[in-house]
């Protein structure tokens, strides 16, 4: 949520240079999305963000993101599309960093959803699901259940449970369950896998973008909406629960996307699987930053609250099969 | 040069619900100027900057600032304004911090300044201390002469040398020398005092814009131009001295205002304490922000080699009477 590269206007200039889009007249850094650098330039024509890709983003993956995208546009999903230069790049070389210019998409995403913008949210994530049928690359989920164990182990056990008593224990024997309950053979695609309230633009009440596919892989389609669910359904806080989101959330992906029986049987196991994986980086990045950095570190506990939600609630409730 | 403040347009929109502003339809946090949060708001009317005051400026200010570059923009200058509401407030409350709807103007940054730029900044620097004429409120330079032993003593001596040997002892006698050859009655009126490139906005070689007063204070005109001098004049690490760019700056300058006898023979010690002002603040930054912190630290020395520069230089040279 910062910008760690400084990008000259010159620099940015000559970038656009290699583009037919017109000439630079505004230049901001922007703060948004996962660990890149971004700025959202103005050019007498359009308007783009300029992203420069730092740690977090392998670079290896970014022909991925861009065919991904590439495909959904197409489908007409509404996703910012990489634009190309006159050589038909999209990939350039700026600052030392991989770089991309990517289109810019009007919208502002809401904090506290009413039901019909969750319902627009699972309906614009059914029909991306759809919509990704025929795109065969792979990429494995980097965050997914393989990396938890990991992930966790890097984790410093008693400041877990200096956040919260037993919290170390807790997730130890989760983690197991969760290997142990892991499906293996559901109907799996290009999933978002990240899909929060600030990576959906609105219009209003109308959906205008889908944004921020730097985790998105090969996986469940059933996880990305239990992630989905995850992120839209509770107050920030995990400690409260929102029947009417995720009724609206659940009806709109539903009808779109006809879930089978074994997705609806397994979805409170990929529930607790969606809030130990943001439970897990949230706490190691709560233990590796220093409380009086810059960065505002995100609480743990709220998905170990969302975590508890899933363990007792019942997936016929949820798919309105009470 | 981040958003230290979260703001979610939900409560954008209830801010701008107060003004006749028309609806939110983006809002981006960007990093911008000094240490407050600032967001990009765009609604179907027009863009506007929404700045919530941090740690650095002094809400008790806010008045100065909004009545300076209401002066200013009446007098023509092309400075941003406070926008009013439908109550005529310009000052908000929003998430328990000072705010303020700001005006957005376009244009960019240059990094490396042509000669015509930086005489259009010197012109419209001049322009800017004519106008303010008739502006009596009086503010003092919080970050003038009088602080500087103060932010020094702030500062570790042996963390000084590390950085370069002997640093901290220059720095106590030139300290000593500026309090001695200070003047004390030279022509003073609202000044910058922190003209730097990223706070000019420029439309091709049009200068659009003059941004971030929030140093802006009461001093000798001549002191601005002596900071602005500095800010401009040199490579970014202060070894190379520009002559073209002095040139056309002092020259812009002296074509709205013909400084004084008095003002051109002290400029160059003007331009030492100008030097120390930054040189000190990059000083107390670098040896108080851990060196792994997301926030880039100035290198200080980038302001000893300009202080080093303006001991040998000659004021008759710099103003074109060689």
């Amino acid at each position: 949520m910062a910008v760690y590269t400084q990008v000259s206007a010159e620099a940015a200039q000559m970038l656009l240079d290699r583009y037919d889009v017109g000439r630079l007249v505004s230049m901001k850094g922007i703060a948004e999305g996962v660990e890149n650098s971004n700025y959202l330039l103005e050019t007498d024509r359009a308007r783009f963000i300029l992203t420069l890709y730092e740690n977090r983003v392998d670079p290896a993956d970014l022909p991925w993101f861009h065919d991904l995208l590439a495909h959904l546009h197409q489908a007409g999903s509404p996703v910012p599309r990489f634009i190309e230069d006159r050589g038909g790049h999209w990939l350039q070389d700026l600052a030392s960093k991989k770089a991309c210019l990517i289109e810019f998409l009007p919208g502002i995403s809401v904090s506290e959803p009413l039901p019909e913008q969750a319902r627009a949210v699972g309906a614009a994530l059914a029909k991306m699901h759809v919509s990704v049928t025929g795109f065969e690359q792979q990429k494995p989920n980097r965050l997914g259940i393989d990396s938890w164990q990991a992930l966790f182990d890097r984790c410093e056990h008693s400041a877990a449970n200096k956040l919260s008593a037993g919290l170390s224990d807790d997730i130890a024997a989760e983690l197991t369950w969760l290997v142990a309950q892991w499906p293996n053979n559901l109907p799996a695609c290009a999933v978002h896998t990240d899909l929060f309230p600030d990576n959906v633009l609105f219009k209003g009440e109308t959906l205008g973008g889908l944004i921020d596919f730097y985790f998105a892989c090969t996986d469940f389609r059933a996880y990305d909406l239990a992630v989905t669910h995850a992120a839209w359904c509770f107050s920030a806080d995990g400690s409260v629960f929102n029947q009417a989101i995720s009724d609206a959330l659940i009806g709109g992906y539903s009808d779109i996307v006809r879930l089978e029986e074994s997705e609806i049987r397994l979805f409170l196991v990929l529930a607790r699987g969606a809030s130990m994986r943001f439970l897990l980086t949230r706490l190691f990045d709560w233990i590796n930053t220093p409380p009086d950095a810059i960065v505002t570190r995100k609480d743990p506990l709220a998905f170990h609250r969302r975590l508890q939600f899933y363990r007792t609630a019942a997936a016929d409730q949820l798919f309105g099969r009470r």
